[in-house]
């Protein structure tokens, strides 16, 4: 079909699906002479066909048919969610359609239904803005690192908690305040729980750990928390130790042992990383992610991790990609899951961890507590205790304030030890556990 | 020939070389899994093979007839240079065998041939390895962002020369002192010319540039001064001004004027950088790439430039692809330079000027001087005057130090200004003339 436009359907026209749009059509010699044919918009699925005068009679309400109509070489979905989203691709590519799609909650639940439905009919899913915006990452880790053996993937993947985190750090205020701001200003959305609450870093953990390990990981083996317990005092408390607070996304290979066999972990969760670590001066709404391979040694990605034009550069890269396979014949790579690693549950990954506990000031109590980390197996690395005389609110004569910083722990050792810590007699309150992860820096600048 | 192996044929067995053959062998499972078919060393030509005794069998020196050996499906190249590189990739090519290797200066003088001659033989030709190492940049500039208009790339690319200037930075040494250092430890070859003389990030310019803007850019279109001439006095100034030295190379888009059409320009010179910018981080033999593209922003990658096991992963990666393509069918994204932009001369391109000037100390002179910027349309951005009396090695009475700092002006005309500013009386002597770049930095973190 070389010579002939390779012909495009949209799903959806938001803030994305409207940049796609327009690139498409001011940028349409240079994406016909890449693509080696033009790449052209043939239908636009939208639920307000009102609130698009200006694509005229490219609209539909009819997404289905879209899907399947002949004239459609391509479907791009720019809806989101699991549904209608699941069925449309799944019609698509059961149709020949190719798929590029930036829908990560979708690839992260149904990821291996779509990727047997494009192998069944020999053609293209893609999905580059799924994951980090229009940094390039996952053709990285598909392709380029694929005679490597990537052993981490650690980054910042969620633009709204880096900016109230961020917030936070900067001022000093709390987080109802910093998410009040960042609502405001738009980086959050009305119902920020799928941001807060990790779910989407926990989404794009799971492509990020599928692509890395060659395993399917779902969104459903991510563990998950957000940042909503995190408290200016937790802040304080990292600087207090040379750290920051930012919600990584953790996708992590573990070496086979004597007792267990090679196996994967992904996470999402806040942890302080030393300020002196490059991912910690990554502010506001940037994404940068880390990638340890054995051979190509670390490497960072940086870019803009979400916004309409740079969600729909990634989209386009795909789109010429698919396009040029489908003048000149050929797929391009897929996604392989035949490790088949297994997925450490979260109380089997080990890190180091940061506790903060109001204490009674008197003689022994360092000795119990520390006792009941080492009964844990749970070793310390570093003890601050202040007294209570200096902390406003507390009681100045019997209370102080303990930290413990461990060394590198089972989750579930130190959730034990947590858990007998706070029935102690002199423990007045566990202020707050927070993981502290120093991401394998082996002199890494910048 | 699903199933059947790929065969490959290495021609060098260095430093990658070795790393190459050992991955091939040590993860031979991994890399047939992904790429759906065994991949096979089945060739390895060498100049002297009693020094590679494990390879065996597998040895030759006539490296002309192992690549247009039936039984091989890839060259990988690893040997370096012009010749025989070239007249052995292109029989290969000629013969329908894909072509991997990490041969910048052969791709920066002999990219155009070797394109035609892949794509008339209709197979793959990758070189990832051959810019920035380990760091996945070509694909994502030929790939990731084929649907965007990348408008700069800029960079440290060249691992020898930062981890002399870093050394340089870091101890106030001098060039030579530096120098010894670098080749002591192993990042400096005995005749480091192609690195210190700027031809190694030169001939990767080009190979950016060509990607990067569609347009054929050799490494004779790229204006190429190294760091031989940096004195530890150019480094002290430039921490007078809170900046540091780097290598860089860039490749700018510059679009339509009035005067003249789009065009692009590709120069690798030493030139201050902002301390506080994210290249200027970047230490010891790391590299690092800025990509700034219209609808994706800005982008960073950052990894290890060079070393066996890093290019060796880059390598592989290209080769998996490689496999893939002809387990499956199909070609990967091959280059294009259908937009054939003119390449503009270094005296057309814009940057800012830090001149350092010996000058007579009485009155009038930074008038006379000033008035000489003013004549050639260089707008002075800040001058600083240091008298005599504090300059030891000056005469006390009657010489003062003038630093000037200009606003971008092309080159031509600051050359220009030099020129007549070392002519004048009132000029002792131009003691240094450096860039200074900001890379356009909006707002970019880390």
């Amino acid at each position: 079909m070389n010579g002939n436009a390779v012909r495009v359907a949209l799903l959806g026209c938001g803030t994305v699906g409207g940049e796609i749009v327009r690139l498409l059509r001011e940028q349409a010699d240079e994406l016909a002479a890449r693509a080696g044919a033009p790449v052209e918009l043939v239908g636009v699925a939208v639920r307000r066909p009102h609130k698009h005068p200006e694509l005229g009679e490219l609209l539909t309400t009819d997404a289905t048919a879209l899907v399947t109509r002949d004239d459609v070489d391509v479907v791009v979905e720019v809806i989101g969610g699991i549904e209608p989203a699941r069925t449309l691709l799944l019609e698509a590519l059961k149709a020949g359609k190719s798929v590029v799609t930036a829908n990560k909650a979708l690839l992260a639940e149904e990821g291996a239904a779509l990727a047997e439905a494009a192998d069944a009919s020999g053609v293209d899913l893609f999905y580059e803005a799924a994951v980090a915006g229009a940094i390039p990452l996952l053709r990285p880790l598909r392709e380029s690192l694929a005679g490597d053996r990537i052993t981490r993937v650690a980054g910042i993947v969620n633009g709204t908690t880096n900016f109230i985190l961020s917030a936070m750090t900067e001022s000093g205020a709390g987080y109802s305040d910093a998410l009040e701001e960042a609502t405001r200003l738009g980086y959050a959305e009305a119902d920020p729980s799928a941001d807060v609450d990790g779910y989407d870093a926990a989404s794009k953990a799971a492509i990020l750990a599928t692509l890395a390990f060659h395993t399917r990981v779902t969104a459903a083996d991510v563990h998950c928390e957000g940042i909503r317990h995190v408290t200016a005092s937790d802040i304080a408390a990292a600087r207090g130790i040379g750290c920051v607070i930012k919600l990584l996304a953790i996708c992590e290979r573990s070496p086979a042992t004597d007792d267990a066999p090679e196996a994967v972990s992904a996470r999402v969760y806040p942890a302080m990383i030393p300020a002196a670590h490059p991912l910690a001066g990554v502010d506001g709404a940037f994404n940068a992610v880390f990638v340890e391979a054995e051979a190509a040694g670390q490497l960072m990605f940086y870019g803009q991790g979400a916004g309409g034009a740079p969600t729909a550069s990634a989209v386009l890269g795909d789109l010429v990609a698919v396009a040029r396979n489908r003048v000149h014949g050929g797929r391009g790579a897929r996604e392989s899951a035949y490790a088949h690693l297994p997925v450490l549950p979260i109380g089997a990954v080990a890190t180091r961890y940061h506790v903060s506990l109001e204490v009674a000031d008197r003689a022994g109590v360092l000795a119990t507590i520390a006792g009941e980390f080492s009964t844990h197996g749970v070793s310390i690395a570093a003890v601050r205790q202040t007294g209570g005389m200096a902390d406003a609110g507390a009681d100045p004569v019997s209370a102080a304030r303990l930290v413990v910083v461990t060394h590198a722990a089972p989750e579930a050792a130190l959730a034990a030890t947590v858990q007998v810590l706070a029935g102690l007699d002199v423990v007045h309150a566990v202020d707050s556990v927070l993981r502290v992860e120093d991401l394998g820096r082996k002199g890494v600048a910048p």
